[in-house]
Formats: C-alpha cells, structure tokens, sequence
C-alpha cells in the first residue's frame, strides 16, 4: 500500500471537508445532477479519448497510485552480482532456473541460457522496455484526461447553471441559492482534476521512470554478464545509478 | 466502429443535456446567431489556418475518429513468422503474390520480391512512415486549430453580447436574459472544443502511435526476412513489442 | 492566391460582423481610441520584439498567408528523375542550363555541375535548408508576438477602461456604456489574436514545413544523381514522400 | 547562506505585508480555515503525488535554496591542473589521498588510482551525473507540485467560501466580508505558489545545472588526466567553460 | 542603439498613456503603494529565483536590448576568406595579429596560430558557445522571472485591495474608487510582463541566437582554414547560412 497517496489523498479531502463543514455542513456542497454533469460528462468524454480497451484498463493503472511495486534497486545489484560470478564459474548454462527478484530480469536471464549474444540480448530487452514505456503511457493519457476534461465540464456545468439562473430572475431571493448550485460544478472539476486526478498522474509517471532505471540496470548488469566482465566490475557500474549514501552501504558490505 | 468514441460522445452530451433538461429544458439554450458565430466563426478561421485541401481532407480523418483500424499486432506476427519460413526455404520470389493483412506490409513485401536490400528496404519504409506521420499531423493540426479557436470565437460571442447589453440597460428586466444568450457562445465554445474535438484529437493522435508501431515491426521482419533470420528469431524480436500477456500467448501457440 | 486564408478569414469576419449587426449594428462596437491601443500597442511592443529590419521584413511575411508558393512535390520527382537520365547518358556537364522547377534545385545542380562531390553538395544544401528555416521562424517570431500581445494590450486597454469608470460612478446611467466601451480592447485582443493572426501563423508554420520536405527531396534526388544511381531507383526513393494515391499515379505513368 | 534567497523572500513578503498594512493591517488578511485549507490541502495533495520518502526528502531540497554549494569553477581548474602534472610526473598512483575540492572529484580520482581506463572511467562518472540529476529533478518536482497545487486548493477554498455565501444572503451587511474571506484562500494559493515555491523551483533549477557543469569539467579533466594530456592543454579546454573576464584572469595566473 | 527597441518601447507606452489621458489624464492610474507592490515584489521574487550575483548582471544583459552587437555577417565572411588566402600562401604563423571583427574570431585564429589541430580548435571553439548559450540563457531566466511573477504580484496586490474594499463597505461612494486602486496593481503587473519585460526577452532570445550562428560560421571558417581548403571552397561554404539575395551580393563581388 502506497503510504503517500492513501494519506495524501485522504488528508486532501479532509481539509477541504473540514473548511465545508466549519463553514456550515456538508449540505450546501451536494447537488446531484452537478455531480452527474462532472463525473458523468468526464467519464464518457474520456472515454472518448482512447480506445475501449484501454479505457478500461486505466482503472487497474489508477489503482497502482496505491499499490506501488516494491523492487529495491540494492537487492538487484546484489542478486546480479551473485549471477554475475555463477555465470563465471560455471557458464551460463547455470543461469537456469535462478531465482531472481523480478519477471524482467528472468526473461532476460532466460535469453542468456537460450544462448542469445550482448546484441540480441540488449535488442530483445530495449524493445520491452520501449513497449512498457509505451503501454504505461497510454494508460496516463487516460488520467491526463480526467485532468483536462473535468475542469472543462465544471465550466460547462456552471454555464448551464448561469444561464438557467439568469433566465429566470424573477425571484430575487432564489438568485443567491441557484448562482451557488452553479458554482458547484466548478468546484467539482477542480476537485477531480487536482486532487484526485493530477497528483495521481505524478506518482504513476514517478513509478514508470523508476521501472525503467531498474530495467536499464538489469539490462546494463545482464550485458555485463554476456560480456563475462568481473562481478566487482558488474557492481561498480550498477551502484552508479544509486544515491551517494547507499553506494556506500553496499560498498562496504 | 469505435465503440468508445460512440458511447463517449454520445454519454457526454446525454450529461449535458441532461442537466439541462433537468434545470427547464433545452430551449434556453439555444441560440442560432451564437450557434453560427461559435460553429460558423471556428469553421472559417480554421479553414485559415491550412491549404484548402488539408481542410476538406481533415474532415475525413475526423470520421476516422469512430472508424477505427482493425490490425492486429499478433496476427501481423504470425504472418511474418510464415513468410519467413517461406522466404528462408523457397527464396524471397515465393513472396510474390502472399496474402499479407496490410498494404504498407505488401509493398515491402514486393520490394523484397523486386530484389531490394535491406538498406534500400528500410530507407524507403522509413521514408514511408515519416511521410504518413506528418500527413496524419498535417489534419490532427486542423483539429487542434478547432479546439484552440472554438473558445476564442466562444469569447467573442459573449464580448459581443455583454457589450450590446451593456450599451442598452434602460430595461432591468432585459438585462438576465440578454447576459444568458451572451453565455451561450461561451457554453458552445466549450462543449465544441472540450466535447467534440479534443477528444477526437487524442484518440486520432493515439491511432496514429498504434499505426507507426505496427508499421514499425513491419519493418523489423521485413528487415529480418531480407537478413535470411529464421522465423524463431523473427518472432523472439517481433513479440517484445506486445504487453506480456500476449507474449505469453504467442509463444504458448 | 491561398483561397483558403481568403475565404477563411473573410468568412470569420462575416460571422462577427453578423453577429454584431443581427445584435444592433456595428456602430457600439468602433471606438478610435480602443483600436489605437490594441492595433498601435501591439505593434509597437512587437516591433520591440525584434531587430527593426525583422519586423518590417515580417509584414512580407504575412502576405505570403495569401500567396502561397505553387510546387508541386510530383512535378519534382518527374523532373529530376528525367535530369538523372540525362546526368547518367552525357555526365553531370549535361544538365548546365537545364530547366528546373526551382531555384534550391538550380543552385544544387549547378553545384553538380560545377563538379561538387556528394558530401560538399549535401552539406552545402543542408546549411541552406537549415538557414531558410530560421528566417522563417524569424519572421514567425513576429507573427507569434503579435497573438501573444494583442490580448495582453486588450486586457491593459479593458483595465484603464474599468479604472476610470470605477472613479467616475456619479452618474448611474454611465456606467453601462463606459463598461461597454472598457470590454471592445478586450474583443479587439482577442478577434486580432485569434481571427487574424493565429490562424495566418499556423498556416506560414505548415507552408514552412512543406517548404523543408520538399527541398529535402530535392537533396535526396540530387545526391542520388551524385552517386550515380539509376533513374528508377531515385523516383522510388522519392515517391516515398508522396500520400499512397499520389504514388500509385506517377508509378503508374 | 543564499543571500539572495533569503532577501528576495523576506523583500517580497514585505512588500506584500507592507501594502496590507497601509491599507488596514495584517489582521483582515488572516483567517485560520483559509490557511488550513491552502497550506493543508496542498501538503497532503503534493505527497500524493509521489513516494513518502521522496516527499520528505523535499524539505531537505528546499532548504538548500537558503543554503547553496560554494564550488568554485576556477579553484577546481587550478587543482586539477595541479593533480595532472602530478600524475604526469609520479603517475597515477601517485594521486593516492590528494585533496580535492568535492567528493564527485574525488570518486573520479580514486577510480584512475585503481587503474580505471578512460571508457570506464567516463562511463561511470556519467552515470552518475545522471543519477544525480534524475534525483535532484524527482525532489524538484515535489516543489513543482506545491507551486501546481496552491492556486487550484486557494481556488477550492474560495468556491467553498462562495457557495456558503450565496446560499445565505439573507444578511446584506455580511456579503461584503463573506465574500473578502473568501478571496484569502486564492490570495494564500497565489503566494504560496508564486512567492514561496516558483522561485524556489527557478533557482534549484539553477544550482543543479550548475552543478552539472561543474561535474561535466571534472570528467573533462579526469578523462584528459587519464589520456595523459599535458596540463597546459587540459587547462585551456577546461577554461572554455568560464566566462571571458576569468577565461583572462586565470591564464594570467 | 537598437532602434526597435526604443522605437517600440516608447511607442507601446505612448499608446497606454495616450488612452489614460484621452479618458481623463494620468492621475487615477498612479498609486504609489501599487506601484511598490507589484515592481519591488517583483524585484525581490526575482531575485529570489537565482544567485545574486547572476540577478545583478541580468541588469547589464536586459540593457543589451537597446544597444546590440552590430557584426555583419558579410564582413566576416569576406575577411575569413582574405584569412584563408594568407594562411594558404604563408602558414599559420602568418595569421598571428591579424585584425578581425570580433573576439571569438580572435581566439580561434590565436588557437590556429599556437598550432592547435581541428580537433582541438573545434572542440575549445565550441565549449566556448555552450557556454556562452548557458551564461545568456541565465540572464534570460531573470528576465523570465520578470515577465511571469510581475501579473502574479499583480493579483496579489489586487486582492489585497479587494479584501480590504469588501471588509469595509460602509460608505457604498468608496467603493468604486476602492476597485479602481484595487484593479491598478493588475494592470501594473500587466504592463510590466507585457511592455517591457517579454519583447526585452524574444529580443534577446534572437541576438542570442544570431550570435551562435555567427560563431557557427567562425567556427566552420577556422576548420576550413585548419584543413587547408581553398578560399574559394570556404566561402562556398559560409555563404549557405546567408539569404538568398546577400548570397547574390557576396558571389558577385
């Protein structure tokens, strides 16, 4: 469970659920059909956007804001180094069946036992990564689209709502009352576009870039290996992607 | 048809409508002269934008936008790991004539059949992709010009109404219901460009994406074929460009 | 003459104007002053923008939205198919005084005749290229200036117009018609941004654009020419930069 | 300590603050739930957006905006220029436990005493650089989020504040400071954003290009060490990096 | 002088005062305290952003607006050309304190002299432009500064006074005059981005990048001369970066 975004999310909505109900309750803040207008209108307008398929995909990548993948980048320098002189001793034949911290890194170590060369293997391991990119990004262009749209039905809900109110101002009275229900709606596509909707965009961009270093440090470690360089080589170049502080942890260790 | 831009499209103005519907009906909100300066206004001044041709052409590629490509990357796979097989026994001549899905596929096939080399193959493929992309950019941009001019024409609707109401206020009771038609232009610059058109620009820029990398493993195999690869090896590359699941599944075949 | 900057910018005006005369006439919406600071702020602030012969230079620019330039990318391609015959019969001496549809393509083939080797040609052309697309983006600089401004001096002009009303609100009646008058800069920044001068960019961008490709040809034949390489080799490379329709036609000539 | 940070911030805040004072002091401008829901709400929406740890890490990176690096471009040539006719003379080894001015410089040197060639000497040195600068862009982006996050919560926190308003006007007296209470949350989400955070980001921004360079040179001159270049030689490229007037005074020196 | 920049300058400021005094003279647009507000909070935000030794310079590059370098690229390719004639016939040695338009020129030629190859001479001359890219673009950056904290300041004051007008509604005569001052810091902040701050910036944006062309040119001269090219080819050569009709005008000669 995503600490961050469990918290960050709630707490969002706290302060915001805080500032409605000090200043009078929760009441003069629901209003159905604006609800339906900005949820409703973004949705399909979304779904407008991309493919079926990936429309509904983007709703398993929106729940992996909170449940991020936990793969440390010091135990796959360890378990490579460990590979590193296995392959060394024994060949590469004694690569199979290893166990190794993640599905990337096995198709990978597979490619090495299947007798592939540094060429093919680098290959056949940048195009996954390329795809991955690409896959991730997709998804993404879905929540960049709740971003933009839900601002934009928020407008148009208000306008409606103006126009409504503005056409009958008969009843003086009314006009507070029915010039506040407008406003909800922008109020709504600020709410989905910034707290729900953009920050989520952040962490699950954050999440792709940190997978494709830890990608490029298995294909960095596995070419290494096809290579046949020194498992102390292996470590130097890898530990280069870590921060300063952990370098030295795993130097010393 | 695309399902997703239908139902989108479709969903969205049922929200909107909806909403209008519920607060008295549609009849407020509509309003010919600011249907024609928004829609009429948006049409010319993107037809400014571009040559005369682009712009008639762009509305086919809008239709585009809920008739979607049908080609599928696994199929495409399997069909090139049979070529392979057909080139590598009988020679590149026993291409000529081989039913392949696509016609970016059979001209390179027909290349490799005419006795191209792989250099002159990729240059000319790759000349071919480049040439779609911008052509497919060319209308996307006529598109964009839409979303992009669609709220200033909006903006120059209501400017237009506020002033005349501005210019005329010896009537209070006048003065609601001149503002509500000022508003209508905004609402339809809005809904024209956030309902209509930036969703088909995304959809349109993510077919285009999906089209490249089809186009893009065609050359791979084609590349691969001309090398003399075997059909293994072909597939091994081919498939990195598919999410995992359906790797699995075409080597499972 | 570009019949479709014409039609699309009178078009635009014709929807406006329709708009203000269907409304009341055109007469509320002239006023001398609030066209001096929007039209003269703009383009004093975008002659700051530039060294002075830019900008004067950039005026010639604008024209070039109405009269645009008449290459055809199929006329090249016969041309320099039927010059690489002539080169390949009698020698690069051969093609002195040939006709050429272009003055890029006369420069590069005199540099062919002047005994020019493949690298000195094509580094030679490329630095053209290369300088041709800055001074346009010069000029569209300029251009890009004038959309930026034009509704920040609206909104300057609509400021000054809302200050002086809000000091002098004596007279109750006055302040619709002052109000009226404070809001035309704004609809003058935003018709001079968005109806004249955003449109005319997006169209000198895509003229640019076509310009590059088809001067990239022109290198593309040239060098072949260069290298010796057979007429129907070159006008199958070139033909790659055509739409599918387009190439099946000079094929199949 | 920044001095420049630390007077532009306070400068800013006493312009703002000095202009409430003359106009009625601080206290209109204070109110606890607007402040809870701009600095709240924004705290909690920026920690969604990434991983815990890199979210409190953040704070750490803005306090470096108070407290900059004071590396020295010209004192790092000099030394360099120094260790160069050591290794020159003595060899690498004799660059065993040198002092130098940074801990970057002084990895780079432990890997030539270790026997490191150039290729893998560059390798690593630029790995980290990059890893650097992927660190110091993950941190920067936490602030980009307070400076996103601020104007869309001050938003929010003056809808919510309208809302209440208009649904309860039954009191004219109270509209007026209703509805100045609701601006502070927009005024808040404006300072914070634009006062605390953007300039923040600008000049974080500003110090990791800085170091970057700064980095870049010592590879320069590690990797020239290690071709064995002759110190003047490695000077003269390193001073490129200098501006004119210290270009002068160290070829002076 | 830079006669646009002054020309434009004046011009812009001429059209904005010319509005105030046609709608009733200058005094209800001054107000010192908005005026401290939005230029001395923009000052120190400014210099917030980046050290304060760049935030002092960038004083010294926004006056190159109004004073730019005047070097002809005619000129230089004529005495490049005369150089190469010399170095031909004479050595390298003969081009020792040679007269040349420019510093960089300068430079070079010393490098030239002091026997430096084409590797070196390429290699120093274009660390030299990278830098002096990277020295102007943080001058750019204050000025960037400028143009986007100067509307922010603005909103801030104007909310300032918006708070304070509708916390104090007693008098209903004082209100209007209230907003006016309140509207002022806006419109302050508006002209600061817009009139002086953002053209400054596109204007020297451009003479930064003509003075990379200008050294490009340098640059690809020297190598030229390095190789021991004919002058004749060297012009060739430096003659593609001018238009057409200057290229016309050198070839002449």
């Amino acid at each position: 469970m995503d600490i961050a975004s469990l918290v960050g999310l709630i707490g969002t909505f706290a302060m915001i659920g805080g500032a409605m109900v000090v200043g009078g309750g929760l009441a003069p803040f629901l209003d159905i059909p604006s609800v339906l207008i900005v949820i409703g209108g973004t949705f399909f307008a979304a779904m407008y956007t991309t493919p079926i398929g990936t429309f509904f995909a983007s709703f398993g990548a929106m729940a992996k804001a909170f449940m991020p993948p936990v793969k440390k980048k010091n135990v796959l320098i360890e378990r490579m180094v460990e590979l590193a002189g296995v392959a060394r001793k024994d060949g590469m034949m004694a690569l199979e069946g290893q166990e190794v911290p993640d599905k990337f890194f096995e198709k990978g170590m597979q490619l090495l036992v299947d007798g592939a060369d540094e060429t093919k293997l680098v290959q056949q391991l940048k195009a996954e990564i390329k795809s991955m990119k690409s896959r991730h990004e997709m998804n993404q262009n879905v929540i960049k689209a709740w971003v933009d749209l839900a601002p934009a039905m928020g407008m148009i809900g208000t306008l409606i709502g103006l126009v409504l109110m503005l056409g009958n101002m008969s009843d003086p009275q009314a006009i507070g009352p029915a010039m506040a229900v407008a406003l909800l709606t922008t109020m709504y596509g600020a709410i989905v576009a910034n707290v729900i909707f953009a920050p989520m965009l952040s962490k699950l961009e954050g999440y792709t870039a940190y997978e494709v270093v830890y990608r490029e440090m298995i294909v960095l470690g596995l070419r290494s290996i096809a290579r046949g360089e020194s498992p102390r080589n292996i470590q130097d170049q890898m530990v280069s992607n870590l921060p300063p502080k952990m370098q030295a942890k795993i130097e010393a260790a």
